[in-house]
C-alpha cells in the first residue's frame, strides 16, 4: 500500500492493542491515543488526538466506538473522552475506519457529512469474525457443561455464518449436532453437511414433547427460549446466546427454572484479541487495496 | 446386575459426586462416606465409613485414592480420613473398586490381601478418558492462547489415546495438526489420518531451525521441551503438557523465554465432572457384569 | 396429499422408472407412458398417453423432457414420441411437472398457455442433485486417476453448490483440496472451511508456474482450461469437467496433450438414479404441499 | 541409499510398471523381465531373467508371485515362466523382495534357502494398502447402490486396518457409519470416532429384527453373511467383501436372494495401480535404509 506512512488508532481495548502490534510490524507507524494503562509496546507511538490525527493517513476508531453513556471505548485509556461534536472536528478532514458508523452519526452530526469507512459493515469482517465468536462459544460451552461436548446433543438455532461455523467445529469435536433454520433451502443444506435438521419454528410450537438438548447455541435475535420452552429441556441443559440484545432467552424464567443461561457478546476481542485485531486490519488493509476511498 | 443392592462411595470430588446421583438413578442405594460439604441430593444416605461398608455389597474409592500426605482424596469432607491399616482393615472382607491400586498397597500392605478391583487398569477407562482429557485441553488453548485455534498450528507429541482423540478434536476445528510419533507405523497412520507427521526424536535434534507451532500439546511423559526446544518456538506459542509428572516440560526455563507453559492434570475431573463420573461407574458396571470379581 | 389420486409418468429414464415405483409404494397410482421395455414393477400401471393423461392428476415429465432431434426423452420407450403441438394438446387442461420449461415452449407453443410446474428451478432439487453429482465426479475420478484420491492434490473451480459439495467429500476422502471462487467472500468461506483458495482469475493468469494439482474438477460453464492452462498441468493430471455445456476445457488440446479429461455431464440419473428419483419426487411433494399449483 | 546401482522387476502388473518407472525416476537403473507388452517408458532396460539378475543388486517379485497354476504373476510377458527350481537357483545368490514368501518355497524348497526379504509382512505396507482397498472399495459402492452413498448407511464389519480407513471414507462423503468389533476396547474407539457401533457376534444372532444397512463392507475372513442374515437385509442393499478367500458371504444365497454381494480381491492394484506401485516401493526403500539386509 503505497504513499502510507501512518495510522492513529484511536481507542479500543486489546484487540487494537495486537492490531497496533501487527501494522507497526507491517512497517507502518502507528500512534496510539488511549492506551496509557495497556503496556504498549515499544515503537508505538502515543500522543493526544489532536497531535495523533495531525500527523497519520488513517484513523482506525474501535468496535464498538462508543461507551453507552457517549464517550470513547477505551478502556486502557487514563482519562475519559467524550465523543461528541469536538471529537468530530478534530479529525473532520481525515479518513477514518470505523465500525457501526451510525453510533458516531448519532453521537454527533457532524460525522455524516465526514469520510467514515465502516469496516464492520464488510463480509469478510463478518464472515471471519464468525470463527472467533464460534470458539468462544465452545469454550463457554466447555466451562459450562459438566458433561463432554464430544457425544453431546447440541443445537444450533438460526444457520448463518455464525450457525454454520459454529455446527461444523461442533461436529468436529464429536457432538450430535441439530440445526434450525427457516427456509426449505438451508434445511436442504444442513441435511446435506450431515446435520440433523429441525425448522425454527417447531421448537417453539411443540408444545407437547421435551426439548432434548444437552447444549443450545442461540444466534437467533428473537425472542425463541421462553419460559415453555425452556420447561422442557432436560435438567442439566445449558443455553448460550449468542444473538445481539436483546438476545433470544428470557434469561429470568432460566434462572428461576435452575437452567444456565449465558450471554455471550462480542466474543472475538473476548476469547481471541490477537485474531480479531487481525480482521480488523486486513480488513481494512482491503479497502485501501481496493481503492474505495 | 441381580442381587446387587446398596454401594459404598468412599471419598471423591465432583465425579464421586455424579457417580452417587447417576448410580443411584440406575435404581442402587447409595451410601456416601466423605462428603458433608458436597451438598448430596436427596435419596443419597450417608454413614460412618464403618455404617457404610457395612451396610453395601460393593465400596468405590476415588481417583486417585489418596492425597500426597496420606490422607483419603475426599475435597467435600468436613474431616479429614487417614489411609492407614484401621482404614484398610475396616472394609476388609469387601470387595472394593478402586484405582491406581499399588497406591493403597503402599498406604496400607493390608490391602496386598484384599479384594481390589482396579478400574483405572481397564482398557475402556482408559480410551473413554481420553475424550475428557482432549476437551479439557483443548479449553485450556482456548483460554490461554491469544488467536483461534482454527488456522493456528498446533503440534500433538506422542500418538497414543490422548494423542489421537485430541489430533482429530484440533483437525475438526480447523487447526493445522502436526501429531509427533516414534514407531514408523503409527508415523503412517498420522499420514493417513490426514495430520502432518514428524518423528518425535527430530523435534529436540532440529538444532538449527525453529519449531514453528502455535499451540503444542505434550503426551510424553519425558523431557522434550527443554530449554534448547523452548527457545525456538514463535514468541506467542502456548505449551499444555499433559503428560503424567515429571511432565516433558523444562517449566523453569518456558518462564524465562516467557512462553506460556500450563501443566494439566486430571483434566476430567476438572472439565467435564459428571462425564467423568459416567465413565468411572460404567467401567465398574463393565467389571462386575463380566463376573469377574 | 388428499385428494391426489393418481400420476402420469411420460417419458424419462432410470431415475423415473425408480420414481414410479416410490409413488407407488407412497400409496397413490401411478400410469407410465414409454417404459415399454424398461421392465417395470407389477402395480404400475401402463397406458397410451391419451388414456394416462385422462386418468391422471398430475403429470410429471423428464429431465430433460426432450432430446435434441425434438422426441420424448424416453430411452425404455418402443416408439419414438414427438413433443409438438399434437403432445402439449393432448395434455392442455394438466397440471404439469417439467423441467427446464423453456424447452418444451421452444418445442410446442402451446405449451406457454399451459400449466407447467418446472421443478429443476427449484432451489432443493439443485441442493439436492449437488450430493450424486459430487458423487459422480468422485467416482469418476477413481476411475481415471491412476493413484488415490486421498493425498492427491484436487482442484475445484467454483464454489456454488456443487463446488461446496465437492470440496467437502474430497476433503472427507483424504484429499489436499484448493478450491477457487471469485468473490472475496467465497475466498473467506473456502480458507474458513480449512480449503486452500484460489481467485479462478488467477489459474489462468500465472503464465509462469506450473498448475500443480492431481485432479481437476470444474464447475464453471467457460473456458478456463485452455491449452495454456493445460499445458502447465502435471503429466499425469486428470480434469473431469461438470460445467454444462461447453463446458470449461478445451477437449482438442487435452487430447493433443495427452491429458486425461472427461466430460461428465448429467451425473445424477447415471450414477445414482434411485437417489435421482427421489429429489425429483420429493421437490414435487414440496410443490404441491406448498399449494403452489 | 549409497552403493545401489540397478533394480531388476520380474514379473508383475500396472503396479510393478509404475515401480519402474518410479525407480527409474530416483537415479537407478532398472532392468525388466516379463513386461514385452507393457509398453514400457525408453530408460527402463529389458533383459532375460539370467541377464537381469546378473547385473542387479536386488530383485524384486511381484504381489502375488505366482499364479494359481504354478507360473510367474507377470500378465505383461510375451512368455509364461514357470516358478519351478531352476528359477530359483538362477537368482540363488541374490537379496529378493516379495510377497508371500511361503508361496515361493512352496513352489520350490530352494527359496527357503535363499534371502527373501517380504515386503508384504511389512506394517506400513499393511497400513498404507488400506487406502487404496478402502477407495476401491467406495469406488465399487458407488457404481453398484443404486442411491449415494451421501445419506446411505454402511456397515463394515472389522475394525482393523481396512474397518479404520473405510469408515473414516465412508463418514467423509456423509455416509451413516455402524462399525462392527468384537473386543470392548474397539467398541469404545468405535463410539469415540463417532460411529455406530455394533458387536460383530450380534449381527449373526438377530434373529428377529431387519439387519437395516444399505451397503455393508465386509473385512472379517468368515461367514458372517450366510443366508440367515443376507434374507435380513432391506431388498436394495449391496454387500462389498473385502476379506481374503474363502470371503464372509455366501454368494450363491445372495445370489438366490437377488442381493448384490461383490467379491473384491486385490483392489489397490486395481483401482490405484501407480499409487500402489509407490507403496511396494516404499516399502523396499525402507527396508533397504533400515539395513536389515
Amino acid at each position: 500500500m503505497s504513499g502510507i506512512d501512518t495510522f492513529a488508532i484511536v481507542g479500543g481495548d486489546k484487540r487494537q492493542v495486537a492490531m497496533a502490534e501487527s501494522i507497526l510490524s507491517d512497517g507502518y507507524n502507528v500512534c496510539a491515543v488511549g492506551f496509557e494503562n495497556a503496556g504498549l509496546k515499544s515503537g508505538i507511538t502515543t500522543a493526544s488526538l489532536k497531535d495523533a490525527v495531525k500527523m497519520s493517513d488513517y484513523i482506525i476508531l474501535p468496535v464498538p466506538a462508543t461507551t453507552s453513556d457517549g464517550y470513547l471505548n477505551a478502556p486502557h485509556s487514563r482519562t475519559q473522552i467524550a465523543v461528541d461534536d469536538e471529537f468530530a472536528k478534530t479529525m473532520f478532514d481525515k479518513k477514518i475506519f470505523c465500525a457501526r458508523a451510525e453510533d458516531l452519526i448519532a453521537a454527533s452530526p457532524i460525522f455524516s457529512n465526514m469520510q467514515l469507512y465502516d469496516y464492520s459493515k464488510r463480509e469478510e469482517f463478518a464472515v471471519n469474525n464468525a470463527i472467533p465468536t464460534a470458539e468462544g462459544a465452545i469454550q463457554i460451552a466447555m466451562q459450562e457443561y459438566s458433561g463432554t461436548i464430544n457425544g453431546s446433543r447440541c443445537l444450533v438455532t438460526g444457520f448463518g455464518r455464525i450457525g454454520k461455523v459454529l455446527s461444523k467445529m461442533l461436529k468436529g469435536i464429536g457432538a450430535k449436532v441439530t440445526a434450525s433454520a427457516r427456509k426449505p433451502k438451508d434445511i436442504a443444506w444442513i441435511n446435506l453437511l450431515g446435520y440433523s435438521a429441525v425448522l425454527t419454528a417447531s421448537l417453539a410450537s411443540a408444545s407437547a414433547g421435551s426439548v432434548d438438548f444437552d447444549i443450545i447455541f442461540n444466534t437467533i435475535p428473537s425472542l425463541i427460549f421462553d419460559a415453555d420452552v425452556l420447561a422442557r429441556l432436560p435438567k442439566n441443559a445449558v443455553i448460550i446466546d449468542l444473538a445481539s440484545l436483546p438476545g433470544g432467552v428470557d434469561f429470568d424464567a432460566a434462572r428461576k427454572l435452575k437452567i444456565k443461561a449465558i450471554q455471550a457478546l462480542a466474543l472475538p476481542g473476548k476469547v481471541a484479541p490477537r485474531a480479531a485485531g487481525e480482521i480488523i486490519k486486513n480488513t481494512i488493509y482491503n479497502m485501501i487495496e481496493e481503492g474505495q476511498l
